[in-house]
């Protein structure tokens, strides 16, 4: 009934969402501790007072692209607004790669990419970052793909590639596309955005889930030139916003200053939660994002996962190559991840204890 | 840079969706003229209030799963939700078809089909339905493709085919996949949607943008056999219904009897809107929609579409076969049909004077 590659394939597993009425400290899906502004639900009011929710929605969110071409100084017609930038990322996939058309980017990165290139059937070009989390540009140059993925700052490490390394890049694979997923940008000190003007084979996708706090919302954009915007129009389903999914990015764009205030503050509790990682003998490479990447080297932290698991509070494993001994911890407010750390401290110098067996796998942290 | 069948393509072109401040009779696009349950509204303010919107919803839209479960008396497993109906109809098209394999319809129908087919590079077999539109019923079994679908009412003639018919169509083609899309159910006096159960190769779509008043909103139900479910999960996007979706989702399906309600209002429009358009000279399949198709053989009815237009009426005219001779008119409140039909009354006796050409091309229509 379906194709083979659907039936065979695994899906793709998205962080735990933790039930109605469940109480967990959630750092596993890099989702904003703080709420988003006050604007989007005044919005929501105002649309639920009236009637238009009977009609169907502007096929291209109009009003939230408007607001999207003011916001980053961009032609509108060089703007696609998705159901999250997770859909803009299918768009792409779907309206670029074949049977036997490769994909390239670095790994680990997101894993999406991998089950969106499984769906199309396309080959992927995996080049392994280094230790270090430098992007490998010449060999993802080299590669020679139709598509070139960039997470920028990546995840889950955290680390930054500088705005010229990619406008490089871009050159390089050109007439080729490459997409830098900027998802988590506005958590570093500068974007690839304006190089889009320049560039007719560059897309860059952002995500209103993590900056604005709105991944309940379900918002992205993609900005690319205008043949690339039309040929993804060809791809998108007719109405994938929803009216009120329009009013909540008009209403979160117009008040940037709330967002900026709260990614200041997440950024600062990320420096601190780095050092007081480092100071538990954590490898962490230097984060431009949302969360930062724990690393001791040689351990598997699935169960250190766990562990905090049953303490109630959540954060992300990766059962992948190069990726089981660290764990990825969104970033919270201070009294979470005082929560977070005061777990830590107890788990983790059993840890060090340990000589490479993990003490923790014993039944009294079940 | 794109895939050579995406460049070729012409994108798939929804009705005219009017800019905000724009008065025009909306009869175009078969949305209810009936406000959505007040349900929808008090519970959007309850999330307007509060910060849930920083969190993900649930990657299966869990609360609103349960909802159609005891609504429709399906078990949960079976059913999957999406962004419209159309997002549901573009992963069954994404999970069973890949270059050259076959997914059969009758034609005309929901023009979204072939667009679909043509991203998967499937092969289309489109049969024809007859003046009368009777389901070709041995012709869509022998076609033997992958996948067939049958739109019940269908778009654009409105037509009913009994449930009996489609259950033997079912057991014909297994153990290929048939679809139904019931888009339009709620305003018909059956449902194909039990057969499920006994039924592994049978997919039921439905929608709340019609008969729940929920265009705006975005929400559609698939119902399968759970195996089928499992692997269009696999090419869902991971969240694909927001927070406000879910919940209001779950208020609409809370409130069945304000949907009925209107549904009944609509079908007393409808019935009335037929009498009068026969005795306008339009020839009118009997409809079990919230629309219906009006035709008057031979003539090209771009123009009346063109000429209700410019009077502040929007209808859907298709310039395609079989379908140029009619137009479209989705059921709208009483008085609107009035001013509909105060326009048609002016319009359609110059045009059965015209013997043939349309004198409302006149500059004085314009």
């Amino acid at each position: 009934m379906f194709r083979p590659i659907i039936e065979a394939m695994t899906p793709y597993v998205p962080g735990e969402q933790p039930r109605p009425g469940q109480h967990l400290i959630k750092l596993n899906t890099n989702e904003n501790p703080y709420p988003p502004s006050p604007a989007v639900g005044k919005e929501l009011a105002q649309i639920a007072s009236g009637d238009l929710l009977r009609l169907y929605p502007q096929p291209r969110a109009d009003a939230f692209i408007s607001s999207a071409a003011r916001t980053y100084r961009m032609p509108r017609r060089s703007i696609l607004a998705g159901n999250g930038s997770d859909e803009l990322l299918a768009m792409l996939f779907r309206a670029t790669l074949g049977p036997g058309d490769r994909v390239a980017y670095a790994f680990p990165t997101y894993s999406l990419y991998d089950t969106l290139a499984a769906i199309q059937e396309a080959t992927t070009i995996r080049v392994p970052f280094g230790r270090d989390f430098v992007l490998p540009v010449a060999k993802l140059a080299a590669a020679r793909a139709r598509v070139t993925i960039v997470c920028n700052p990546n995840s889950p490490s955290g680390t930054f590639t500088p705005v010229t390394t990619l406008a490089s890049l871009t050159r390089m694979v050109q007439p080729r596309l490459l997409v830098i997923d900027e998802a988590y940008v506005d958590f570093a000190a500068s974007t690839a955005l304006q190089l889009v003007k320049s560039h007719p084979n560059l897309v860059v996708l952002r995500t209103l889930s993590k900056s604005f706090s709105l991944a309940g919302m379900r918002l992205g954009l993609a900005f690319a030139s205008e043949p690339v915007i039309e040929n993804l129009l060809k791809v998108k389903d007719s109405y994938n916003l929803s009216r009120v999914a329009v009013a909540a990015g008009v209403a979160a764009l117009s008040d940037i200053r709330w967002m900026r205030r709260n990614v200041a503050r997440v950024i600062r509790t990320r420096e601190l939660a780095e050092k007081h990682l480092r100071k538990l003998g954590f490898e962490v490479p230097r984060s431009s994002a949302n969360f930062v990447l724990a690393r001791l080297a040689g351990r598997d932290l699935g169960r250190l996962a766990s562990a905090l698991r049953r303490k109630g509070v959540l954060v992300r494993h990766f059962d992948a190559p190069m990726l089981r001994d660290a764990i990825r911890i969104s970033i919270g407010t201070p009294s979470e991840m005082s929560v977070l750390f005061k777990h830590l401290s107890v788990l983790v110098p059993r840890l060090s204890d340990s000589n490479g067996r993990l003490p923790f796998v014993n039944e009294s942290y079940r």
